[in-house]
């Protein structure tokens, strides 16, 4: 299974019911805006978590209309995430998705519930981009969580994207770990860790994939640089997935790309049972109707 | 001044006469026909140095004509490296551009005639950036030779890129020293560098430009991200000039910026007294073209 975009994703694995979404933070018209889209097509069941006489303000000031109206009141952001994540705990096929909050409120807020909430050793990020020059979707990996990921970080923020590539269908991703160049240079600790991240590939320690590193952006996601730089790795302009070296690096590349004309983009932490549905604040309206709709298929099953 | 697109650096600034170019490694069929154009264009007179006789089998193979040849014949990369900064350490008004060589080996060739090539304390890259969404000429320090770079090592790549900017006319242009975040965090040293970066412009210790940091790359170049997120700093989505973290943090978004559709791209090294035009190997033909006509306006003289 390979996806070439997000319809492609959508039009294959359409739920067949509505899928519950917890709205953490709704105050902001852009993500009410996108959840009442989502819910008048059929995707989600949303409940609106956060400050009632604001989020009533909005959407009469905006227009804004929802079918069935569920409001959870809550006044600090810290009870925002509380009470969402306390909700998923407890429901089976729910999802959450982050509004007008700090990403860290809701990890600590995740992190309170972590025995009905998380399934892996660290929560990390991926950005699943639709880009008008790649043929197919890519996840990166990780834009938001993690500041400085050791080595067993990043085999375990590979691991997570590598898991979420498998839910979506795929049988074996091809993941690049990011550099500048494709040789190890001891002066570049991300050169040496992409070379450990493929030989723990190699050995079988980490499996249903294929680790190509380090390995520089243009050879991953374009043929044509693979060619003139004459490169022989096993990702030649074809990667399913990027890891990049670091936060700060990632969160540059990931905002680079939405600049991107005609891109999409949908974001989401990993290591959790559910989908938590993340794109940046200042993120267009779509990147979160996308995020919503990708969640809850998610949430209902991949085809 | 403020330039809104190539074009228009270059109508505003043709200059008189061929400047001479010095192609190091010229055996490449993309940067030999970018050569030939500039040439027939009357930006530059070129003077191609590397293998003669692989340089002249690409010639005839590929239908490259030039009005004048002039070939140094070099077999090793260190010499062609050599030959081309030893003649450009003579001459008055003339530039390099870099073909099929490493940079590392063309710095070493720069710093063995460093009295003449020389003029600041730190040799640093700028990408020049022409991109579809941005609504004016954008600058990226540092992609290619700054590793790790220290507070220092980034205040004089600040400087390098300031003065670049002034050499093509800008007054007081805008530098983001780009993060993930707009808040100092211990945790990451990028917001740390910023914010001290911030202070020595307020302080005056470094002039010429306006320095806002730590600041993401939404808020340096979007102004509705700017206005979403409730931004009051001097930058609001207008940067001119983008600081990046690190090497492979600026590498991997100068290459995602590149891979933009309708984008041009051009790359110099900074510090040295004249233009260093420096593309990737695996860079379009557009971008080398570029590079070079960008070059030679810079080694003519801005208006």
């Amino acid at each position: 299974m390979i996806y070439q975009s997000f319809e492609d994703i959508i039009s294959k694995n359409m739920p067949k019911n509505p899928v519950r979404m917890y709205l953490v933070a709704a105050e902001e018209e852009g993500v009410l805006r996108a959840a009442a889209k989502a819910e008048q097509e059929g995707y989600i069941e949303p409940v609106l978590v956060g400050k009632k006489d604001k989020i009533l303000n909005l959407l009469v000031k905006n227009n804004i209309f929802f079918k069935n109206l569920f409001i959870i009141n809550a006044e600090e952001n810290k009870d925002k995430c509380d009470t969402a994540c306390q909700n998923i705990a407890r429901e089976e096929h729910s999802f959450l998705m982050k509004g007008m909050v700090e990403t860290s409120d809701l990890i600590r807020s995740i992190l309170r519930e972590k025995k009905s909430l998380l399934c892996t050793d660290l929560i990390s990020h991926v950005s699943l981009l639709e880009l008008p020059y790649y043929s197919k979707i890519l996840g990166l990996s990780d834009t938001s969580v993690n500041i400085k990921p050791s080595l067993i970080d990043k085999e375990n923020i590979l691991k997570n994207t590598v898991a979420f590539f498998h839910q979506l269908g795929y049988k074996n991703p091809k993941a690049a770990i990011l550099s500048s160049i494709e040789k190890v240079n001891p002066k570049m600790q991300e050169t040496i860790d992409a070379a450990m991240l493929k030989e723990k590939n190699l050995k079988g320690e980490i499996s249903g994939c294929i680790v190509e590193g380090p390995i520089s952006l243009d050879i991953s996601i374009s043929p044509k640089a693979a060619i003139v730089k004459d490169y022989k790795g096993h990702i030649q302009g074809d990667a399913d997935i990027l890891i990049a070296p670091d936060m700060v690096s990632g969160n540059l590349l990931g905002k680079c790309f939405n600049f991107t004309p005609c891109s999409r983009f949908a974001g989401f932490l990993l290591g959790t049972k559910c989908p938590v549905g993340l794109t940046s604040r200042a993120s267009d309206y779509e990147n979160k109707y996308s995020s919503m709709v990708l969640g809850a298929i998610l949430t209902g099953g991949i085809a």
